[in-house]
């Protein structure tokens, strides 16, 4: 684990690491905020997984966490969200919603994608061994996410609860068997049998296990891709048919962006600070 | 004068517009903030200039200075650096410290570049009686910016202390004529005559007319900028030259980047709101 960069933001540091990854068989960088509290004492971290088109840097530069994080004492994590380098294959028409910028947090299981493309087991195992082994940070982790990456966020801390204390996501992709952009992706990484698609959707996952963890979604009502891609509907149905009780906020005249985030990241670490 | 782009963001409006501007001769973008409070009653106003290479959009996305401007029912002010547009002459090498994206704020003289680039009068005069206009904004004004923006806050607050209660800057360039960003961008601007540049330079200004108004700077002490380029030393000792009182915060570890802005904007902003 390298460092590229370490400059100081609100009294604690945003630094960024290059290293191998063994499990996507590429080099990554990925991004941290280490809160000043960590010079005292290993601290809990929440994990944020971005967006499509996305690398470990939007959410580090525009969604102004940094300060609300050091008041909390909470670090950090912005892993990017696909392999990346020559190696890696891409989207043949190198499209925005899949291949590079855009691995939906899952394992390929189809060539040529599988070689590279194991986002799930990054996130899940391969980061966090790293950070916690390397930086003072703890095992006491909450995962949140914007779309592709509400959606990760969604997936991962439903299956494993035992890893993570309390789930977010700005704007997730709910059901991804069931949107254009969920069904490009998956057909490609999983192939065409949809029984394998089940585990990586969240709607599918709260109908089969229940909600296992504290969620809470912030969704604009803005957003362009509210009705086609999101669909927050889904995830209050299948919340409400297993006596759920996820935190779901719609916000009148907020889009898909970044301005949306920054409006409401505060409220999301301090939901997750309740069980940090 | 058009809208771009309107979109809510912590409460009140993240908004883009267009328009032909007279003084540059050509069309320009800018973005504005408008705080809750506008929907009451007009606010006063903190324009921010921002440095080489920046549109109206990185202060805009990268600072976080809405929550605080909305809680201080202030709006923010975020032009563009330079004019824009195939017909606006650029460096000939493109290079980010000339040109477009560099405008320096100054009406240049000479040729070709006094058709397009005469930023001053566009910041001053333009851009005010435009949003004062269709806005609900206030000629209450305060001004700021960040390093060639930075520059850009001083020499305007200073030459029109009439015109803004108060001014702050990141990391400014604060003897252009004594640094080689400035003596680049000015010899081309405004010719070979040195007594022409004098009056946009805030060390040369105050040093001849004194500090007619309230002045913050923030400078971070790991900017790679800060010897060739930024010498707040210079500033300093012009601000003790003529008993004045500026307030100029030196912070360890912060480097020049939105990081940094972003981390003491919020003190920035209630340092104006005591004007406002």
């Amino acid at each position: 684990m390298k460092k590229v960069s370490d400059v100081r933001c609100f009294g604690g540091r945003q630094i960024r690491f290059e290293h191998d990854a063994k499990t996507l068989n590429c080099v990554m960088q990925f991004s941290v905020y280490l809160p000043e509290a960590a010079t005292q004492q290993p601290v809990p971290a929440v994990y944020f997984l971005s967006g499509l088109t996305c690398t470990d840097e939007n959410f580090a530069t525009k969604a102004g966490a940094q300060r609300v994080a050091n008041e909390l004492g909470i670090a950090l994590i912005m892993p990017d969200t696909s392999p990346r380098g020559d190696d890696v294959p891409d989207d043949p028409e190198a499209a925005y919603d899949f291949g590079k910028g855009a691995g939906f947090y899952v394992n390929a299981t189809q060539t040529p994608w599988s070689q590279h493309y194991q986002m799930y087991d990054y996130i899940v195992s391969e980061l966090p061994e790293l950070v916690e082994r390397e930086l003072p940070i703890t095992d006491r982790r909450a995962i949140a996410g914007h779309s592709m990456g509400g959606h990760g966020a969604l997936v991962i801390g439903l299956r494993n609860p035992q890893r993570y204390r309390s789930i977010s996501a700005f704007s997730p992709i709910t059901h991804p068997t069931d949107c254009p952009w969920g069904e490009k992706a998956f057909s490609n990484y999983l192939g065409d049998d949809r029984q394998e698609w089940a585990q990586y959707d969240a709607v599918e996952l709260i109908k089969a296990h229940g909600q296992p963890l504290p969620i809470r979604v912030d969704q604009g009502l803005a957003d362009g891709f509210l009705d086609e891609q999101l669909k927050p509907q889904a995830l209050q149905a299948a919340i409400a048919e297993v006596n759920g009780d996820a935190e779901i906020h719609l916000h009148e005249g907020y889009d898909h962006s970044y301005y949306f985030i920054s409006s409401f990241i505060e409220a999301q670490l301090r939901f997750h600070a309740q069980y940090l």
